[in-house]
């Protein structure tokens, strides 16, 4: 039992070793919105329901109070403590350390945190077969189902990200191949660009050129990308403390490998699609950190780099609050980055990254059997794992736009590829392992009633019959199989359990980030052009658009399905 | 320029080398508020005045008030923000790390904070010598002023708990032997009983027994101890994660070295009167864990060692901020431990210790020429330094009872022991290297107006007069030296400056443990038996007598002057 010590190890990047998928694309379809209908309401909560149509309805009337300043002001607060007070607030009585609060367990951040305490669900009788439960994920066939809102440049994104602060440490059993969760991460929990800057100083260092702020890059066909991560086939001295995660137990070819970059991340060369997001990130970087060196002459390449990174940081924490949690959202109502956050709150406390934060987040449907070019042919998933050939040859810009015209797959039962589903697996055998309490018991910690029957969990026949044989009693069924049982919410692109729980994570976390702050969110911490910057930043279109050769050129750029239209 | 990695060094507790010192006690004094009425109090500001005037005058209306509860409960809320939001609240913008803002500096708490930017005070011309600044701090030759509230109970307490958590890290120039801030520290940020348990968990597991939860201890006369560090002169194995503060720089003798104790904190052994607060804790340690032990029979040696933690850690809090912090401040009204702490409110954010917060606290006028033994003995502060042999001849409660009969030193210019000079000049060259802003700077961040001459700040002559002497403009005084020039506020046992920035961070640091938060304070965190060890301490007095031999004995103990009234 080999604990990964360097690299560590997130199932959601695990990627198939035989993969031969072919893509057969279903339409756009109104499945979510017919399964809701069928679904048993009755326990969904009136005030859930309440404040659910109100936020889903009167469109005109929230456009409009919308466009009242402080109206919009005041509502994003209220909205923002609405959605964050439907449970208990930090900081948490336990972690995975104890099933008892100590003084480790209240300060020790190496161990992940948990929203419930441990708790026996089995009531004597044992539990279905992990094997057979993580059968209830697995795609049917090559029939991949298609969210109706979302596209693959949301679920790179949301993968992309996430890697930089929900990172699980695992034992990696070399015989038999498994992963098994130990309760502890490497995570520093905060939404801070991991991905681009790495876990700690010493990576930092490693990608920086140390002139004028920047990262090392290289140009190729006239893009800006990271260096390539092994020269001749191995890693250079400069990159020594750099990893990328998994990449020592795929297969990879030597072309392939020769496309990987020196990333600070040890996850954004696992696909593409993460490569292509910090491509980006490095590119705006770069261009910011010119900036800044236009304006301040003086300036040392230490704080030129150091204030853009929080220029960087601040951006991130935009696209994520307002273009992607928008996204997620079913709501007329826009949430908005207001800083400096005054934070007079319950709710603001150190961050501490959750196990079932960490769990909800393993959106294996939305990932495609195939991936499509800006050229029209269709990739299968496995031939973009750890190979950045196609980003290379189709440059920035068309690769994303490929992403923002291509549909990801739908999150929940039923739909996970085939390579992932051993994935499946250790996310349930992992939530038995650390003794996490039951769907149920989440539904009530998060402002639901409990479900009396499988019907109200969601209105498919084929899952409610699944569940029913598996566990026999709603009050059995897990967190996880729970989580992706529900049926999509109408018009958002995750089920109502994820939705609740993503909102209260990603707004306490994120607008928690010190940068915004009221003694720091100012022109100190960004310069005047520094708060311009992130002013003028609202999508990752934005950031796009100034980072690609021929400024002339426009890309479609979108979280969203173009053909989306909310019913 | 030996960096001190493993022993960290902090001057407050730096010893004499050659120390013959004699003790001639002045009888307790109205100097203070003889002063007082000197000052020209026109730079204190209205609000100051009128908040000063209410809290410390109609005595009979605040004791009724205080009798009813929620009022009192609501009193107390109001009383702490109108403490803490005197100045802006952390996050702090800055660390020393560098002078603006990064993500290193936001997130990288080895690196100490601080209050107000880095700033070059000189104004062009030079400081005065630091060492004949430091002279201002020097005792008049064998006569030390002492307090009139405080006794040397007060003195040891301070030092021994701030020990914990204000943790400098020094070069040490072997060759000068002079010690220099590097802008860092070791400290866990937290008021967390660090002298206790040690810093860190490899020190923690070599002072503990792993039975019944209990630390390592031996039987002396009856009365409980912790191990001897020492056994023949070396350091046994089991002990090697420890280490004593400043040890190796100090002569001492073999009997002495005999005498030092196994702790978890390395500065309780630097002088007696810490040692006895460590080995007061020590025992209650080990009775609550043995009571624990009676009422839970099926706990492990790791959950009652745990739970006993849990509860030390809040006992320490109650006695900080109601008696030590109401022996400081000079008000009609009490600071309570209010748990569970809501916080709602902008203070409620991460500890971070700061450079001032540090420096402030340097109150080596507290220390006497003599120590006074529980049989009238005199023994020159020299001799009780890494010297424990008089708490094992006296034993706890006695040598408890001899510091609470005598007065502490009083804080301020000219009654710094002389052994203890040459601290002043590092504190002094700290604060300019780590370009600290002026005295004045500090007062209006703090809430105060800015002085316009000597005599507001003073109103001794001599102090004026050495103060103009020296620094001529006093917009030039620095901040450490201005903390100290300040009368000592009538009533109170600290200046007004220092008064106002110990309740800023004491309150917001005490009041945000993670111990006290509403899902955490409670019977699940520390059983019942332990809310009632909480609810019923108040007062060292209440542990002590719960931790002697003889338990119909009854000790004096105080951290006010038994023959102090106030004026």
């Amino acid at each position: 039992m080999a604990r990964y010590l360097e690299v560590y190890h997130e199932p959601k990047t695990i990627v198939p070793e035989n993969h031969a998928a072919m893509s057969t694309q279903t339409s756009p379809s109104q499945i979510t919105k017919d399964l809701q209908r069928q679904r048993d309401t009755s326990r969904d909560g009136f005030k859930n329901k309440v404040q659910l149509f109100a936020l889903t309805h009167f469109g005109p009337v929230w456009a409009v109070v919308q466009k009242i300043g402080p109206v919009r002001r005041w509502l994003n607060n209220a909205m923002l403590n609405l959605e964050i007070y439907k449970t208990k607030t930090r900081p948490y009585a336990l972690s995975m350390l104890q099933d008892y609060t100590s003084w480790e367990s209240l300060t020790d951040r190496t161990w992940t945190g948990r929203h419930l305490p441990a708790k026996d669900i089995s009531n004597g009788k044992p539990l279905p077969d992990a094997a057979k439960v993580a059968e209830l994920f697995r795609r049917h066939g090559q029939e991949e189902t298609l969210s109706p809102k979302s596209t693959l440049l949301f679920s790179d994104f949301a993968q992309w990200f996430t890697d930089g602060f929900l990172r699980t440490v695992y034992d990696f059993n070399r015989e038999n191949r498994q992963l098994k969760g130990t309760g502890k991460n490497n995570s520093n929990h905060d939404i801070d660009l991991t991905p681009l800057y790495g876990v700690k100083k010493s990576i930092t260092d490693a990608i920086r050129s140390r002139v004028g702020g920047k990262f090392k890059s290289q140009m190729i066909n006239g893009e800006e990308y990271a260096p390539f991560y092994f020269q001749n086939g191995q890693v250079p001295e400069e990159f020594k403390e750099l990893s990328i995660a998994g990449l020592d137990l795929h297969p990879v070819t030597d072309e392939a490998k020769a496309t990987l970059f020196a990333f600070g991340g040890d996850r954004p060369n696992v696909q593409t699609g993460f490569a292509v997001f910090n491509t980006l990130f490095i590119r705006e970087h770069n261009r910011v950190a010119s900036e800044l060196a236009k304006r301040n002459p003086t300036w040392d390449d230490e704080r030129l780099f150091q204030t853009t990174r929080n220029i960087m940081i601040v951006l991130l924490m935009k696209i994520v609050i307002e273009e992607y949690i928008n996204h997620i959202a079913p709501y007329h109502f826009k949430f908005r980055v207001d800083a400096p956050i005054e934070g007079s709150t319950r709710w603001y406390r150190q961050n501490w990254m959750t196990l079932e934060f960490n769990l909800l987040y393993r959106w294996h449907g939305l990932v495609p059997n195939t991936v499509n070019m800006p050229d029209g042919t269709k990739v299968p998933a496995a031939e973009t794992v750890f190979n950045n050939s196609h980003l290379l040859k189709y440059g920035l810009g068309p690769m994303m736009e490929a992403a923002s015209k291509q549909p990801a797959g739908d999150i929940g039962l039923f739909n996970t590829p085939a390579f992932l589903v051993w994935v499946e697996q250790v996310s349930i055998q992992m939530g038995r392992d650390m003794k996490l309490a039951s769907y149920n018991d989440y539904r009530e910690a998060f402002g639901f009633p409990r479900v009396t029957s499988f019907n109200q969990i969601t209105g498919d026949p084929e899952r409610q019959k699944r569940l029913a044989e598996l566990y026999g009693n709603v009050d059995r069924v897990e967190f996880y199989v729970g989580l992706f049982a529900e049926d999509v919410r109408t018009n958002s692109t995750v089920s109502t359990l994820i939705g609740r729980m993503v909102g209260i994570d990603a707004f306490s976390q994120a607008l928690t980030n010190p940068l915004l702050a009221p003694n720091i969110f100012n022109a100190d911490t960004f310069t005047e052009y520094g708060l311009e910057v992130i002013d003028n930043t609202k999508s990752v279109s934005d950031i796009l658009h100034r980072n690609i050769p021929d400024k002339s050129k426009h890309y479609t750029i979108s979280m969203t399905r173009l053909d989306w239209k909310p019913v």
